[in-house]
């Protein structure tokens, strides 16, 4: 057991997340890397150094060069807005350090491949902060899938909806402005990770993107909205298997829409993560009689469960599913060996967000980019 | 209130319940027009015989043109399969009788057309047999929708799923072979007529059809499957509304999940037909704290459960979604206005199939064709 | 086939589901007996005349004498206020004539076993009303058990809850007047008959009966309410089966709290009528890790479906299990073997009520006498 | 914002989650208090210092006096088989040292009594760890209990039921073996703790105590069960209120079946721990045709839920429950001021408890003593 030197860039939402996270993970998985709260690092002296106060860090900056550069900074959390990613990424692989960068990778398909590019050369532990597929359940849905539970998949439907912006009076903010920041680029890369997760490639897609709310109110008087309110695409898996996915910030009513449902040919998957400690499984098994989707609730047989709590319906929650990532993260750089998704995984996802953008301009099926 | 002669052309399935509707919907409904069952046709003559037994009709024949033309027959049923709706329908009306025809009306457009244009030509009463939109739940939520209980639409995702031939090794039938008898002609049009109903009509579409298990079991050896097992649509209401439409008979799992949810600008709908005495609604009113998807119960102050059963959640099943529709073919022979859906809806409905067939063919959007 | 006159006393609401029940069953099922509506017997003349318009009966009276002396009226359906019960099952009985009467059978448990005794020893067929236990969910839960599919049964909980009275600020009517009326007297029956169809009898209660809201808005002021609102009890089944039972009218958001829960050694049930055509089912076999609850839709396979709708998901309705209960009387009347539940079961029914009464008088166990 | 050295005492499934808690809640909650992990007690040197590896204390001992005693363990959390918390609880209080004990408090009321006795005369912060209260559900439940939304209650029915001993061939252990490790002692506490949470003091109770399954397999042989496999309890209230516990540990299917339903005037609530990020309320308000119990799902605006997750539907999870305890406990000695639940209240779940052992005895009714 030895302790690691941890900084993370970012100290909002994301930030405190991953600061709990490495507070927590050594005493829940007892993990042979300890993480030690070096540097944090938020827009403002100010900010960063009330952040450091209530998360415990040693030290806060301003300037995320100098935590990157840090000696006692081993590996480096990125948890910035997006545009910042890259820089912040490449500069960390440069010099050696693991890094764990939130998602989306990259603003586009071009900067992620530029970074799991940069991070291989260096050979350097690298993460996406693809939080949402490490709920037990959903873990369990892969194994599941993968062992042939539900014989060959035949059909995937997947959605991340929300509602937030969902009333048309709802003012115009930051995520209203950029295309990165929209439904496609900000909420899709989660569930089209999973879907990849789950299902393997996707070789083709079909999408239409539209801004149902084109004007908000803004500071002075009214302000265009400048990306996409919602989003869908029909697409074909490399594997053959025929999907679809929606995407959309004004689902009236849905607060976490990340779900899926898988077909196969000897059963079915069924998952929300809005009851993220169920997943609703059916066999084509036994009398016709007594088959049903089974309500199954996380418990110890699931995987990464255990460590939470002993006792089945128990459950899990949202930052459970970071202090897991953080596991993963110190077990890439403790063994050297790539933990899923890597970088090159995080470039995929984009490819697939490409291909969609490409489509819908052209309103026809898009290949999506090897990566 | 008179006796009015009915005629069923078909004993099967849903012969069956009609002559059921036919024999409660007075009952049930107090109707001005009460039916007589005088005469049942099926494919033979002994099981035309057996049939008429069994449902307490006068006469029996194997002869669907005998029927029609019987002048005690004053109203035909016709519960064919579709390859026989046309001619029936136009004789018929030719003879100047109201004829209520199941779904789907006829095996294209353009058929369906032509039975619209015949009845309406005769002036006579008209009716499709989606019975699904009959539903209290259903009918509700049109209700709601039009009176702008959630607002403007902004998304509407509708499905009809099943699983009867998902398992590969299910043997041919005759709903394997026949394009009018696979999931895009056969399933689809009930959530395609829900969709109409809900929210208007379909602009575009942009489809994937397809035949995921090609080869079953057949008589003799192996036999080749020349209908679609699954078929998908992203759609754009004319209203501008975007929409994704699924339709499966291999959906592992589902047994009638005809399902739907609709966002809108104040609100959203869910539904799903294996619990239909159940309607799903969130508003966006009052604090947030306190907002949720609420299940509402069917209920008597829902449209038309009173006469079923006085008591909220004591509900209503299958049977009684025919009853409805008896009660409106009555209504409308009674009142001469003609009562939704007329042929011309069901002309409607195979419009938006045809459209999806052609762009499945082209990979590309296609128009809808006027009706 | 032959035709059987049939008289119902009572054109209410439960007069109404009888009469649509003898008019369809013949049809849903093919019985051998076929209802032929003769006599219809309500408080007036007026409403008589009126019930056998809308229902389409031969004749009307507003003296159930009559009624039941008509030679036409070979089957008589008792369905008026419970005060009236006893009174014409005697008369009916006493002619012979075989008699379906509505829940609960008589006011007081030597009521019904009264009637019970009069009934075997006149030789008719004798059924009492308790519709709910006829539901294709209820049937299956009830084989299941019976055939160990959960193991030995080690608690049962079951409840009928309601709503309706839920509001002090709703008015007194008859409901509110009189034990017979009360939540005890009316709406337990159900659920205790549907314990004993479970689990078998019951040997000794221990119960609480209340009334919560004991003045109500009346005609001129304030009106005393004389029955209970809510009742509880703790149950001993006569094989050692621990239990509980609760019946409210004042459980407020509860529609048709219809349900009950059975635990055994190798699995449980779940069931809410409020969602009738789903049972839950809990199986202790395979992998921990795949182990829930599964949700069964009533289907084809499941006992009286079929005759309803061929596809599973389908869906029966409340009227429905009328018309079992009406295939369920003529296949007695038929065969000359009785159908559960009889008199002699619907006094079970009253013992248990009984003894509750006697319980919470004492606030002590009481001993369920033997019927 | 100072450091507090914390001591736990028992490192197995408790004394861990505590541990993380205690890592991690000064991050999560910017608590003005930091704790230190001082010291670790466990059963043997070997354990303790295995523990202490893992959760990453400072030193490990297996005397708990030694741990109580430490100088710089300035808090004590009790984490030990229920028969060791009175020893140690009055240990640490004599030293004037705030206490944080695992439910249930004592072995009986008198013990609880004796504890909280002491605790109140110490002057020192007292805690009981009845985490599931604490959820931010039943915490907003409880809210709304008071703030009058669902009117006046008129019943409570509340369970803990879990599957874990529902095998009769499940081997005796620990858990089989004395009436305080049974249902009644071990798993009660939790939700009678919840009832007089949300509806205040019981004044009464009649109860039913059961061993199911009397003789388990056993290290040599059948081994007899010495504690209960199931209880239920009627009880009233101090308000009027009538009410309903069960418990049980032979619930097949039931993994976490912390649960409970409350009716009142004017609406009413429904839980269920295996479904912990969801609330169902139902208001008596608006129109009867959009009336519906509304599945309110976890976020912002309830209680202790932001600091975890800034996104409604992310949810939390038991380790988080866990977490607000420590908060709170931190709350308690930095402000001086008790928080719920106290010792005495602990002492108060003894007492009801007692009462239901007494009750069951007798069977009649037993007054709850007063705390």
């Amino acid at each position: 057991m030895r302790a690691l030197g941890v900084g993370i860039v970012g100290g909002g939402y994301m930030g405190k997340a991953h600061a709990v996270a490495m507070a927590a993970v050594g005493a829940v998985f007892d993990t042979a890397l300890r993480p030690r709260l070096e540097v944090i690092c938020a827009a403002t002296p100010a900010s960063a150094e009330r952040y450091r106060a209530a998360y415990g860090f040693a030290r806060a900056t301003a300037d995320w060069q100098e935590l990157v550069a840090d000696p006692a900074v081993e590996a480096v959390v990125v948890a910035t807005p997006q545009a910042l990613h890259r820089e912040i990424v490449l500069a960390a692989v440069a010099l050696g350090k693991p890094v764990f960068c939130e998602k989306p990778l990259g603003l586009s398909f071009e900067e992620s491949r530029e970074m799991a590019d940069a991070a291989e050369a260096a050979g350097v532990a690298n993460m996406v902060g693809f939080n949402y597929v490490r709920t037990p359940a959903t873990q369990f849905a892969r194994r599941l899938i993968a062992e042939g539970a539900i014989g060959t998949p035949t059909w995937f439907r997947g959605e991340h909806t929300e509602d937030f912006l969902a009333d048309p009076r709802s003012p115009a903010t930051w995520r209203t402005r950029g295309a990165a920041n929209g439904t496609l680029g900000d909420l899709a890369p989660h569930m089209v990770n999973c879907a990849l997760a789950l299902l393997g490639p996707i070789a083709e897609v079909s999408s239409e993107i539209e801004t149902v709310h084109a004007l908000r109110p803004g500071a002075s008087g009214t302000e265009p909205v400048t990306n996409d309110d919602q989003a869908q695409m029909m697409c074909r898996f490399a594997s053959g298997i025929m999907g679809h996915l929606f995407f959309s910030r004004i689902a009236t009513g849905r607060k976490m829409g990340y779900a899926y449902e898988v077909h196969g040919t000897a059963g079915a998957i069924r998952f929300d993560q809005e009851d993220q400690n169920t997943l609703w499984l059916y066999r084509s098994e036994g009398p016709a009689a007594t088959r049903g989707f089974s309500r199954i609730l996380a418990g110890p047989e699931h995987p990464d469960y255990l460590p939470f709590c002993q006792g089945p319906g128990h459950g899990t929650g949202y930052q459970d599913q970071i202090i897991i990532e953080a596991r993963d993260f110190l077990r890439a750089i403790e063994t050297g060996t790539p933990v899923w998704p890597t970088f090159r995984d995080g470039a995929a996802v984009n490819a697939v967000i490409a291909a969609a953008r490409r489509s819908a301009e052209g309103r026809r099926w898009a290949a999506v980019p090897q990566v």
